[in-house]
């Protein structure tokens, strides 16, 4: 696989070698069908890994294709049922995974979704045993090329604990919010401080971890990435990412009837199905506003933000997913 | 005033003289019905100013009342006109605050979103030409009091910096989710780091500023509450608050075509309406699980959360809103 590693940096590295998304994509799917799956559930778990893999989300791409392997053949996802609708209303739905792949329900809650807004204006559709699905901008994206502004949250394995707590109570709990824009404005963003990979990364290249980060086992401040990933990670802005990654798991989880809290199996570590949720918004601007004037608050609200850029050669301000829409035009 | 002074301490300091509930709101009432408001919008206003201050947020109490008496004298508010809804639909609604108070007409739109998200399971309603409402948390409980999910949020007043960049942009755009449970869970936070009263408490008292609080106006770090008031405060983790904050611009603003970004006017210093802009939403539970079941669920997440707490003597964990909830019982 060390042929197909990917990189953060915007530009490759010498020693790896080039290959295209198209050629990336039809790897991993060759991967999967041989693992087992079928044919429409490959190409779905390859567009979401290659999606990250392009928008620099490497952790988040084919690099996971070994554990999702692993995973399949120690029989962790359902292969053999399709995610279905199990109730719906003009403006919900509540779709079961069937502990299959998460990126085949949450495309089906992204479709729901995008139907049902466009007929009554905003709806939101949950999906009950699920799995880890990967990057959440590329699917909250996909409710915005229609128009619509879209919402994906997601609950996860046990990983972060309360301010004044100790260990493992909620997951990394990440959120997407795509507004339409020339190309979409996209926040996809953890409610942890970082990512587990990045103390991972630390602890394999031996350096400390800052502070404000992670806890041990016993709930104490740790610089040790060791004993980190024997710990727990701390919520972004204290209570405030906890409050947040609370209401996402009431939201993914409690309202989707799904594994909650510490019951939520790891994508890593365990060889059972997660048993995650996951909840989809997705809402029409023109049912307040018409559409053109919407579009036109937006590009000032942009224009605003890009103004504030510091005068110094080479600063610049960035709009959320606006970095990963610039590697990713790069990299294609 | 100074008989009226709150202060977030959970118990009365001495040399404060304490008020009860109903004689602080029918001051509050009593003081506006004098500046010339309305009976039933100075009871609204009171209601938002009283919450506030029973739940420990005295900086959104009656210490507001002398700068909303002078915007009042000044013009700031247009007494005249009642908030109106501009149009509907049976999931969505927009409410134009025509320049009053904008504690009237989010009540409005909380009324609407209930209403709307009993019938059709989801509902949003957006608010144009307001004002400061004050607490987000209050509003959001009165539609998890009956029985749904609450979301608000507002833009505000240029008080924030992009990563990287310098000056005001965004205002410390605030969100509240509020959970239905035995008493409701609610996030209510600024995208900020830190409020702005902190900084103005700090230099009040002669006490710089921690390093990630503020940046003075060229967008350089300050630890310096003076060059912080003049400069801009910082988003609750770099990117992630900052992209909070601009979805809550584009669903608060830019939807409702209110003021946006630099254009929104200043409680404290204008005399002119501000032109902000709000949205609420309301979710039914039951529209996706049964309501005892979604209960449960909660109830098990809850419990996860509190078993979190240290083994140390004193320790505790909160739910988002406990100790709100825990104040306003004690100052009842």
């Amino acid at each position: 696989m060390s042929h197909l590693r990917a990189t953060d940096a915007e530009t490759p590295l010498s020693g790896d070698v080039l290959l295209s998304a198209d050629v990336l994509k039809w790897f991993a799917e060759a991967v999967l069908r041989k693992a087992g799956v079928a044919d429409e559930i490959a190409a779905a778990v390859a567009w979401s890994l290659v999606e990250a893999d392009l928008r620099g989300h490497s952790s988040h791409g084919v690099m996971r294709l070994p554990v999702i392997v692993r995973r399949i053949r120690a029989g962790a996802y359902n292969l053999e049922t399709l995610p279905s609708v199990v109730s719906e209303t003009p403006t919900t739905g509540v779709i079961d995974a069937a502990n299959g792949f998460g990126q085949v329900a949450l495309q089906m809650a992204v479709d729901l979704a995008i139907q049902k807004a466009q007929g009554a204006n905003v709806a939101v559709a949950v999906v009950r045993r699920s799995q880890n699905f990967g990057s959440l901008g590329p699917y909250a994206e996909r409710i915005a090329e229609r128009g619509l502004i879209g919402f994906v949250c997601t609950n996860g394995a046990p990983a972060m604990t309360p301010p004044g707590g100790r260990g493992r109570v909620l997951g990394t709990n990440p959120l997407a919010i795509s507004i339409p824009y020339k190309e979409a404005i996209t926040l996809d963003m953890a409610t942890s401080v970082v990512a587990r990979d990045k103390i991972t990364l630390a602890r394999k290249s031996g350096r400390p971890i800052p502070e404000g980060w992670a806890l041990d086992a016993d709930g104490n401040p740790t610089t040790d990435p060791a004993e980190a990933l024997e710990g727990s990670l701390l919520p972004v802005g204290g209570h405030k990412g906890f409050g947040l990654a609370l209401a996402i798991e009431v939201l993914a989880a409690c309202l989707s009837d799904s594994s909650i809290g510490t019951e939520v199996g790891w994508l890593y570590e365990t060889t059972r199905p997660q048993g995650v949720g996951h909840l989809v918004a997705a809402l029409r601007p023109d049912a307040f506003i018409p559409a053109v004037r919407f579009a036109q608050n937006v590009e000032r609200l942009a224009s605003m933000v890009k103004q504030a850029t510091r005068p110094e050669p080479g600063a610049t301000v960035y709009l959320p997913g606006e970095p990963e829409h610039r590697t990713r035009r790069q990299r294609l």
